[in-house]
């Protein structure tokens, strides 16, 4: 009976690493939140807290804030590449998933547009990383003849743009700016929502 | 000779008060300086450091960090709203006056587009009343027919976008960056510089 494991050795650690993982993602799912609400300087032990968790617990995941910011931004750029690598996938669309971002999240917006100043987050090294993965995500889907096609820095300047307008206390009004920036620029874009990983097999909607 | 002041009486007074102009514009022209590098949340002790004078001295002028931010502020509007009132004075002018304070202070940038939340510099009702002012100043000048008078809002968000796109370490590079932005709205701005009291007598350049 080698395949019966031995309690005592064998479920603490299961349990702990489930406690673990649940831990993590309470984390990063209450830093997403507060950065949505604060930007990147809170500090982390308003997130412990909003978490449910010591601030012990939260410096074993994460030793410093960069390394917070980094997890929750990492799933910001994610769900645009997934985006961009969906079936059915074109500009307006990648468009949409990105603006939900620049309306749900300020960090995300300052990772976007940081110009490599020093900053109290310590990210600015990384951000220009995931700032350049969003710009593969959406440059892979630009067509020639698109408007913001024509120079080589404007596709990036328009994003800088509709994030500078996203601004105003509730996400709707933000949504609502950040529409009324892309329409002064003329330029398309799709369904503003984030990146659901089921969608993944659908046909495309249109 | 009544005229003759007596020196023990009237020079310290009027020594002080020079002195303490003096020491009063140099807090505000250091606080333009570091504001326009760092933003507004840099320490006061930083301002009076490079103003060459004591913090027991900017005390005296300034109670609080928004006072001094208020103070440059002030200067920013002031100058916008100079360049609408200026003889000539049309919408690109007042734009390009507008723009050069983007690109030279994040700070305006910040109060120009202060959306209600709390933030450290205390500022935030305040900016909503310059913020105003500079869009009474723009909107003076809006011909019915200007690509940004369609839709009630469209003008501050157009300013708010090209903000956005003001990012980057140089002031030429920002420059470059803010007439992009400008470019890709479709709208004609006229030179980007500071407006000078001097300019106010003379006619237009076109």
């Amino acid at each position: 009976m080698t395949q019966r494991p031995l309690p005592d050795e064998r479920r603490p650690a299961n349990d702990g690493r489930r406690v673990a993982a649940r831990n993590r993602a309470a984390l990063v799912a209450a830093a997403r939140e507060i950065y949505a609400e604060y930007g990147l300087d809170v500090p982390l032990s308003a997130i412990a807290r909003r978490a449910g968790v010591g601030q012990g617990v939260l410096y074993r995941h994460f030793p410093d804030r960069a390394a917070v910011a980094t997890a929750v931004l990492e799933e910001n750029v994610g769900q645009i590449e997934q985006a961009a690598a969906a079936p059915g996938a074109d500009i307006a669309r990648v468009l949409g998933v990105l603006t939900w971002h620049q309306t749900q999240s300020a960090a995300f917006i300052n990772i976007l547009h940081a110009d490599g100043t020093a900053n109290r987050s310590g990210i600015p090294a990384y951000a220009s990383a995931l700032s350049g993965r969003v710009e593969r995500a959406l440059r892979a889907h630009l067509p020639d003849d698109h408007r913001l096609a024509a120079a080589k820095d404007d596709l990036m300047i328009a994003v800088a743009m509709v994030s500078g307008a996203v601004t105003g206390p509730t996400r709707e009004l933000r949504e609502h700016r950040a529409l009324a920036a892309w329409r002064l620029l003329g330029v398309e874009v799709g369904p503003v929502r984030p990146f659901d990983d089921d969608e993944g097999g659908q046909p495309p909607l249109d």
